[in-house]
């Protein structure tokens, strides 16, 4: 064993220690200088680019297009829309020096963009032939967090956020449920993560919406992560910053929103329900290194056998598979498996003087472990359909967790017991009121994290009246 | 004419005028409410996508890795380089509250990230096996500026900054270099714009840096535009911030280093290298648009004309070629002419009755206003060679305009008549004295844009002094 796998924690006896850790030695963010801030290392950023790219298609391919509003908002902007300033106001962080003056009028740095793109919108639509206006940015956005953790709650955070603008309800309507769509392929097919999506309660809606649709993740631990959301706005932006337009009876209407975001919080999600004792496990899909040639060398071979997987490196990667070789002499082959474990390298390739004798290497997957001898002919096609199994096993393994651990409650001991010895999702009516969500979470910790699409009628467990399903959890 | 056309100040009248009605008219900027913010709108944010994507395939061919550093930097790191200080503190916006509370160290926003990167770097690089550390970071940064420009001078603007750690001062000189030749690659093939190259006199150096490598482009009024700079800072980073390093014999040592940035500010200089009185003209390479298809329908053959013209853009967007159709009822083609020449598109595809009948189409060209009829089936091809002719004759006049306004000057009356009558760029010896530098800079408001890297000997025009040639000229 390396030093570095003994070190790790195991995830099943503590998942915050351990996670904290494999964020350091995986080299995937690093802590600032500012309470709450972090650096995105290479590795870590390169997942992230990863994502970004996979999105971007998708945004532009439902029409979207990308541009860039500013950092900085006026205090007075903020102000405009009363449930924004209430929910952000204590997270803000606030510019009020420039150019060694005292400014005017304090700026924050933005928390989310809603405030300043709806000034901005409010000029650039006139008329119902400027709409459906479908805008994009990607940014950073910071929130003066006091309890910080990398990737899942940082002050700074990178991320995309969808502003558009619709001439109907119907039209904010489908685009917030669109979006939501699009994002919950994007976990499915790319981060292997078997998301629930549904509809906030009322008291869990993003400040000033009509609507929020979410996508929840179920960690490792139990424990859900709210993923990414997408907000039907209604009109209640266009109201207080005066967006509207002339419809094509000529009549001056307010204009209905959206807004919708996906950060790099998610790569935390990521680490959480993918990650095993020995590190993290990376989708192929998302992962910066698909396959990493580690070749095993004595004395008297090292030439050749250097040399034989330096040619297959370059076969490989010719063939565009995303390809690593670790020529390192300080450290033994053990320590390299343990290494590339460790940083959930999806795939090792294996090669010593044997292997090259019978012109063959051996893959050894990192989502389970399996070992298997593949000529060297059928390599760069075995290795790709492997690839595929892994991200598709991935996803099965992280569904069948889901599914074990998301239980229905009949009376509320037992609502509270599995919330408390099993965590997961836990579905049980809800009367739809804001005294037995709160009642509920005052007793057990766990929230609504949404209201499924497909609601079943039953009594609420507490109050007894007439509800309809709500899926609860303990959340990060 | 157009509204819109008939409103553009043509470019020789008032360049200034010109540039700030064209990027509101073609939508690429609008202005934010605070000063000096603007919002990049997706036609401006479109161009910078593709010059992000070519330069971000560079850096990756060259080795680089992105990563992402926090936005806030503690004022106390920004002292620890005096240069860097005293150079960007009349620009800083400083963050003093953060969750409602006074903030016991003002942060600054990044006006420049070297001094919160070299505090990760001490903790990262430790062996001589760390290095060459070759990372980049695409982000916002902020500088506090009393006159400000869309694009060109933004008190936010976004840009990619390089941090490279070496382990030698051969390496990092060379990094420098080698980045300064990929940004020059980068605007000779993609932009279209024939910079010149060579290295700052000491004081435009950036603060801190051992040696400053630029690229000056030359703009329509003649005036030059800092383009891209790439800096070798030697060890004066490493020592104030404590990069060390154990080298092969085991000797703790000060790092190397290097930075380099190119902003938006680029696309400021595109539109001011290419623009005319008709518009924006964009080098196809950057631009969002390809070709545009206008079809020129009346009343009875509208629909016909409209089928085929869809038809036609179904075509050549299956052939990956980036186009728009325009089918819009409310405007004359006559209109439309003028709008896409107005937003810059290379190429305009016209197809009305009569080519239909003929099984042909028209392209018209932007950058030369030339028309030819071209059969249906050599279009998508015929389209794909003439978008490069395009690229390859921006460059060149491009180059003819930088050429025919680069001028030797023999005594210093004619370098300030060459200064104040034709500006341009101004070659002449200069003793290498910040005496004589500033003596030019007083007197003509010309300054030393670049030292080119096969400089001649000659006598300083105004000491008489012997010195080696300089390349000068007004700056924006």
């Amino acid at each position: 064993m390396t030093e570095a796998v003994e070190k790790l924690t195991k995830k099943s006896e503590d998942t915050s220690r351990w996670y904290l850790q494999l964020v350091r030695m995986a080299k995937l963010a690093d802590y600032g200088p500012v309470r709450g801030t972090f650096a995105i290392r290479p590795y870590g950023y390169a997942i992230w680019e990863r994502i970004q790219a996979d999105l971007d298609a998708r945004f532009k391919a439902t029409g979207h297009q990308n541009a860039y509003f500013p950092l900085l908002i006026p205090e007075s902007y903020l102000k405009k829309e009363a449930e924004i300033v209430e929910a952000f106001d204590p997270e803000l962080a606030w510019v009020t020096v420039g150019g060694r003056e005292e400014l005017e009028e304090r700026l924050a740095v933005r928390p989310t963009s809603e405030s300043i793109i709806c000034e901005f919108y409010s000029n650039w639509v006139h008329s119902y032939r400027d709409l459906p206006l479908l805008i994009n940015q990607w940014c950073n956005v910071m929130r003066w967090e006091k309890v910080t953790r990398p990737f899942l709650r940082t002050a700074e955070f990178l991320w995309q956020e969808g502003h558009t603008v619709h001439a109907t309800a119907e039209g904010s309507r489908e685009e917030a449920l669109r979006m939501q769509g699009v994002y919950r392929d994007c976990f499915y097919e790319v981060l292997a993560m078997p998301v629930l999506t549904g509809a906030k309660s009322a008291s869990e809606r993003f400040p000033g919406a009509l609507e929020t649709f979410t996508c929840e993740g179920l960690m490792g631990d139990g424990r859900a992560l709210q993923a990414a959301t997408s907000h039907d706005l209604g009109q209640n932006f266009s109201r207080a910053f005066d967006i509207t337009f002339l419809d094509e009876e000529q009549n001056r209407v307010y204009a209905h929103q959206t807004s919708w975001g996906f950060s790099t919080r998610v790569i935390g999600g990521l680490i959480l329900v993918h990650g095993d004792d020995r590190g993290l496990r990376l989708p192929p899909k998302l992962a910066p290194t698909e396959a990493v040639i580690v070749p095993i060398w004595r004395g008297q071979n090292k030439g050749e056998v250097r040399r034989e997987a330096e040619a297959l490196y370059s076969e490989l990667k010719a063939a565009n598979l995303r390809m690593e070789i670790d020529l390192d002499e300080e450290h033994s082959p053990g320590w390299k498996f343990n290494e590339h474990e460790l940083r959930g390298v999806p795939v090792r390739v294996e090669l010593g003087p044997k292997d090259i004798e019978k012109g063959q290497a051996v893959l050894v997957r990192r989502d389970t472990g399996e070992k298997e001898f593949v000529g060297r002919k059928a390599l760069s096609e075995r290795l790709r359909a492997l690839l595929s199994e892994i991200q598709t096993n991935m996803l099965r393994q992280a569904t069948e967790f889901r599914d074990q651990n998301t239980r229905y409650a009949w009376s509320y001991d037992e609502f509270k017991e599995l919330i408390e010895s099993k965590r997961g999702f836990v579905v049980a009516p809800w009367d739809g009121t804001k005294e037995t969500e709160q009642r509920i979470k005052d007793d057990t910790k766990a929230t609504i994290r949404l209201l499924p699409f497909d609601q079943q009628e039953g009594n609420d467990l507490v109050s007894g009246k007439p509800g309809q399903t709500a899926v609860f959890a303990r959340a990060y």
